[in-house]
């Protein structure tokens, strides 16, 4: 019935909000920053290049995301900023880690028609107990016949995924707000991939590419454009 | 030919050295911390109950040691310690997550025998980036048919890995150096499991139980229980 025998869905910001949980928590780092930031430094920019120079030993993730912020508050303050900076900054991070998930409109009614159709999967990169425990925890994990917290969304992964559920990359569906993660890996295994743009896309998350993408503004049309393609 | 249908190994303090790493960072810690702590604090026993505090939001791991450690020294050294030190506690993390793997005794030659006779698998818990950066460059990842690093080993995390692959409990062998999470979890669904200690346990993998348990020296006895118990 379906041309597809999987269709994958990412989970962060495709799901549900994760971004804009990052965008705030970047947002009050700047604001406790900045009163201990020599004049002129671009408080938000250090703070994505400790990140980027961290992401291969770090991961994805809010664990990351709060040492990375805790080196970065030391080295912008010049080794002047307070405990009480630091200490704000790990409670923000252990309030991100244990905020309830918050669905994104129509998810649920949406995964629940498409999982009679065909099996679905769940593939989302990150810390492995907080994407555990929000996949726990969003009331929607018995849609999925297959649950992947994977490290990167590379070609090989991908591959290693489809080749564990045996199913052919030309039978395989992603879907998911990111370009790099969830759309171009998949094409290049032969795949099909639909994006659905967030309003916010983390920095590290940007790519350039003139492939031809397959975009709908919102998880209700994918019912429909599964059946328009079919 | 094998009474089991998939023989698993742990990974930490089991194929590779690990905790004699996250020991050394507890020293360093007691080292760093004990010029700010007030008198008559155990410096080592707070780093712990801090640990214990967060294991349910940050898991387990060297990220998730770091944040901790951050905060139990800001709380030990009643908002006192230096940004130096903070700063010290995450190069020990960085330094930790990038050290490379140090096998244990016999553990290649062992696995390369065994991969000949019977299905191989690895199931770690910890840190996803950390535990992969570990498998992919210990140079023995190809002897495992499975590999699976997970959030917590229990009776359902083990039941649905074997369910995954299609072994039943009872033709399933687990190895590994934690009682709690290697043998008892395992023994609980029927399967079997083999201790083999390693010289220092993290205090919260410390178990209590009355279950009869095989304990083994060294891996290089494994060949010779397994042919002594088919």
């Amino acid at each position: 019935m379906s041309r597809f025998d999987l269709v994958a869905f990412d989970a962060d910001d495709t799901l549900w909000h994760s971004e804009d949980s990052f965008h705030a928590g970047e947002q009050r780092f700047v604001e406790l920053l900045t009163p201990y930031a020599p004049a002129g430094v671009d408080v938000k920019a250090a703070l994505t290049a400790v990140e980027r120079a961290n992401l291969r030993t770090y991961g994805y993730g809010v664990k990351a995301f709060g040492l990375s912020a805790v080196e970065a508050a030391i080295s912008i303050s010049g080794g002047t900023v307070p405990n009480e900076v630091i200490g704000a900054i790990l409670a923000g991070v252990r309030a991100q880690l244990s905020e309830p998930v918050r669905l994104l409109p129509h998810v649920a009614e949406v995964l629940a028609a498409l999982s009679g159709t065909v099996p679905l999967a769940l593939i989302t990169k990150g810390d492995l107990i907080h994407q555990t425990h929000k996949i726990e925890t969003s009331g929607i994990a018995h849609h999925f016949a297959h649950v992947e917290v994977v490290l990167e969304k590379d070609p090989p992964t991908y591959a290693r995924l489809l080749s564990e559920v045996g199913v052919a990359p030309d039978r395989f569906l992603m879907i998911g707000n990111s370009v790099r993660s969830d759309v171009l890996p998949v094409l290049a295994l032969g795949g099909t991939a639909v994006h659905i743009p967030y309003p916010l896309l983390w920095e590290l998350e940007h790519v350039d590419h003139d492939e031809h993408v397959v975009e709908l503004a919102s998880i209700t049309q994918v019912p429909g454009w599964l059946s328009a393609t079919t």
